[in-house]
This record gives structure tokens, C-alpha cells and sequence, in this order.
């Protein structure tokens, strides 16, 4: 007890976050406790606004402010093509993929991938929602954007399996090396896929 | 723009934070914005706690909650030596010598160490205050421990310069290999400082 009460449990508070440590959390807690230092309440507002203002958008379930997420918006106006739906399993994987600037249709965000171990099942995920949105027309094409992981591929052949008596064409994110990658350090499955799925030149 | 702009703002404020790049900023922000974690709420809580209720010690300037900080609350009820003074640069200092609980009395904090070409002068630190608290009586020894940096070593020069004549004994932190270290890797500077003030076996 040789600190204040209010200065530890911020530093209990901050060795929450995922990826700080004890160390971090006091190095920050002192850069915090700064006098001049008003950022500190900056940030207060702002993850206090993020837990107010932030909701899931009622069409493709990423986070929004508004009634639609700022892509909805986009597509609404005509800034996007709304006949291709990217399916990701989280609204994080929208940041990755917006990032690449390749994609510009729209999203629709599963909210995780099926895992029956662990009780996640399609009616704990938006299928249903998926499937409604492409029953209403408009859409050509469905990418599923899940991880090439065991659950990931499972989903993306669940959804497949959904999809296509409606008549949508659904595609899946290319597998193989990663650009820059070596050979020499590839894992087996990765590399053992690379050459299954090998292309000519 | 295709998250939310209060999403966005989280993730500039978390980027703020000592040692937290974008993408831990990032990682946090989706941690933060799951639905049934209301552990950030706690954390702004925490944050706002520490700018409006901690401020300085008025006796030894550590941070302090009520009008003296737990240290010396404790050195108030007796139950740590109050004739021995440990002068330290900053609170946090305080933090690390009580993690060695080799240390049982006072603390008095300078705010910083001498810096002229900084303009850090005597007057911008709690030079006089410690002075005169030394006056006041009660106080045998005080201990400096500053780090063994050019301004810490000076700023230690400048309080025995001072207190020497005020008729109480000042020490200083020793210098030397840390424990565990290894001579190979020792920096030449420490390892010459260790030579010099080598000790009989």
C-alpha cells in the first residue's frame, strides 16, 4: 500500500487490456497521472461513447452509429455495388479487407464462425439474416471471407450448401503462400494446398 | 472511413498511451467494444478517478489521495521510521524502492532532477521544502536516490552541498555490477565505477 487506492486500480484496470502487462499498466498509469496530461480523459470519453453510441448495423450487423454502418450508407448511395456481399465472421476482418481497397461491395458480419464444440451452431450466427438478404434480390455473388481455419472452412461449405439453390454464385478468399513469404519457412498444409491449387502462368 | 467515426477516435486515444502502437490500439478498441465486457467502462471510471482525486502529497509530494499520501500516513501513526528521508526523483520512484521492502522510512519527492539546459533550476524542484523540513528537526540521515545519470548524480552534489551544514548525514545509493549481471556484458563506465569503489571480502 504504498500508492494511493485510485492510482492502483487503474493499474489493475489497465493490466486488463489485452496485450499490457503489470509493467505497461504502470508505465501508463504514471504517463496518465501527468498533470498537464488531459488525454487521459480524452480517451475516458471516448471508450464511454464507444460503449454508448456503438450498436450493430440492422443490415449487415458490423458496428454502427447510425441506424446503417457507414459501408450500408455507402452502398445505400449508390458509392458501392450492392450485388457482391463479403461474409466475414467478425467487423474487425472489415478493417483488413478495407484496407487491401480491392473489395467495394458490401458486408454482412456472421458475429463468429460455427464451432458445435463450444455450442456455436448456425442459429447462434446471422445466417438466417444472410440468407433473407439474398432471397430480397439484388445480389450475384457472396465472397465468404472466413479464416481458412477448421471452422472457418466449415462455415464457408455450410454457407455454400445454403446459398447456391438461390442462386447466387458464392466464391471463397484464395489459399496458398502469402506474398513475400518463403518456401522454406511455408507450413506443410499451406504449401501442400499452394501446390494442389497451383496455377498456370 | 469504414468503421463508426467513435470507433476511430478510440483507437487515436488508445494510440496515445506510452508503448501502445496502432495495432494494439486497434486489438483493444474490438476487445473494448464487445458487447458484454464492461470492464473499459471500469477502466474510464479509474482514469477519471486519478485526474480528479489524486494530487500531491503536502508534506513529501508522492501522490497522495486525502492531505498526506499513504507513506506518510504511516510515518504519522509510527509505524515507519520518520528520521530517515529517501529523496527521490519522481513518485513512481517510490513504487520501485518499496517493491524491495529494504527500505522502512520517509520519502520526499524532488519533481524531477537538475537540468540547466533544460531550465530545471533548484527553484523548479522541492528543494527548499525538503530543506526545511530537514530544519524542522527529526531527520539524521537523508538517503539520495536519484539514478546514477549526469543530472541525478549532480542534483545528489547539489542537496549534500546543501544539507551537509544543516548537521545530518546524506548517503547516496551504491554504485556497481547489478546482480546477476555479467562482467563480459558490463557496460565500461559501471564496470570502472565498480573497480574503483571495489570493497574488501
Amino acid at each position: 500500500m504504498e500508492a494511493p487506492q485510485s492510482i492502483e486500480n487503474l493499474q489493475v484496470e489497465l493490466a486488463k487490456l489485452p496485450g499490457i502487462g503489470p509493467k505497461s499498466a504502470e508505465r501508463i498509469t504514471y504517463w496518465m497521472l501527468d498533470e498537464d496530461n488531459v488525454e487521459p480523459l480524452e480517451l475516458a470519453g471516448a471508450i464511454i461513447a464507444i460503449k454508448r453510441n456503438v450498436h450493430f448495423c440492422k443490415r449487415c450487423f458490423n458496428y454502427a452509429e447510425s441506424e446503417l454502418c457507414p459501408i450500408c450508407e455507402q452502398v445505400e448511395r449508390g458509392a458501392r455495388d450492392a450485388s457482391i456481399v463479403c461474409v466475414v465472421a467478425e467487423p474487425k476482418d472489415i478493417e483488413a479487407i478495407e484496407k487491401t481497397a480491392e473489395f467495394r461491395g458490401a458486408y454482412h458480419v456472421l458475429g463468429g464462425v460455427l464451432d458445435p464444440i463450444n455450442g456455436i451452431d448456425p442459429t447462434s450466427l446471422k445466417i438466417e439474416e444472410l440468407l433473407a438478404r439474398v432471397r430480397a434480390g439484388g445480389i450475384r455473388e457472396v465472397l465468404v471471407a472466413t479464416s481458412p481455419t477448421t471452422e472457418g472452412e466449415a462455415t464457408a461449405s455450410y454457407l455454400a450448401h445454403k446459398l447456391k439453390p438461390l442462386g447466387v454464385a458464392v466464391t471463397r478468399l484464395a489459399i496458398g503462400l502469402p506474398l513475400g513469404g518463403n518456401i522454406e519457412y511455408a507450413d506443410a498444409v499451406t504449401l501442400s494446398r499452394a501446390i494442389e491449387l497451383r496455377r498456370e502462368l
